[in-house]
């Protein structure tokens, strides 16, 4: 296993590293096995989504590799920590989905040492990690197929937008006579109310 | 206005419309006004992360524009429908809000019309919206400061990795004794169980 969609290891890893925020986390390339290993095996033309079971690595190696993205909205993210993703027709929910399997990584004593958290992050060596990671591709991964369930499927078109009497901020108006923010007072910042300049 | 965090308009249009799946949505250039505005008003070298009140557009700005994103989880997106974000100091909270003040939009016919969904889609003048959306830059946009709430603030280092008995596949052991998607039954797909080759 040389590629990842089409690019080589290397050309991937910078690009990815770049996105990252500076940092070749060993779960992108692990990622990036995983976003080919689940694309390869969709029927070709085919326009798919994606659902991340986890928001660690797996979404920006997905951002950089697919045409989904957290903006677009064709990329989703359901957090329930499993090193997991599924693709799959955006129209009929039929897909594939790819997970990490623990126990495919004996044989891989850097990989598990890093993914079980065995060793604290300042005795591993991450170099060591990054080339077990490339050589094991993906042969440390599962896939089985899947079908979306109708609700995850694509959205119905957006309804009108108000304007929320109590922030006086746009919302869509589907979700009540009070934005969300306002409705259930759940925002996670205290505002100074302090207007600052805008040019 | 004709930069956004140092590119021009037309670099970032390109960089934007690649990333986002093909579609340069004039969303997006309010988007990256929006951070740009936020970024100019941190402090210098402040580390910093960012939370985005919609998943519509905004995340991409914000991972095209910043070293933050869904993968790397400096990035959060709560959505309450707003077209608004925040940019704080990771350690402090402090930071800036950003949002449309859709007050400002009466000057802006083209982007009225589109924000609050006025048209159908196929009677809008995209031209028109985007060509408004540069010239308004972040006139149309208002900040205050604001200081995220201490639970949202760095993260705690991540607890050991178990195997989920029921599903065997590795979680967060402190989800507690199965992981999430198995305690919860809350995954949106139906396995197939059937296996695929993996290379």
């Amino acid at each position: 296993m040389s590629e990842v969609c089409g690019f080589s290891i290397d050309e991937y890893c910078v690009k990815v590293k770049d996105f990252h925020g500076g940092n070749l986390a060993p779960g992108l390339i692990i990622a990036g096995f995983m976003v080919d290993l689940a694309c390869r095996n969709l029927p070709e033309n085919t326009l798919f989504e994606v659902i991340c079971e986890t928001p660690s690595c797996i979404p920006d190696a997905v951002q950089l590799l697919t045409p989904c993205t957290a903006g677009n909205q064709w990329m989703h993210i359901i957090d329930v920590g499993r090193y997991a993703l599924s693709v799959y027709d955006k129209y009929s929910g039929e897909g594939v989905r790819v997970h990490l399997n623990p126990s495919k990584l004996k044989k891989w004593a850097a990989i598990e040492e890093w993914f079980f958290r065995l060793k604290p992050k300042s005795e591993q060596d991450t170099q060591e990690i990054l080339k077990q990671a490339i050589e094991a591709g993906t042969s440390i991964l599962d896939i089985e197929k899947v079908t979306i369930t109708p609700e995850y499927l694509v959205k119905k078109k957006k309804k009108s937008v108000s304007i929320c009497p109590v922030c006086n901020e746009a919302y869509p108006s589907n979700y009540g006579a009070l934005c969300p923010a306002c409705r259930d007072d759940c925002l996670p910042y205290i505002s100074e109310t302090e207007h600052m300049r805008t040019a």
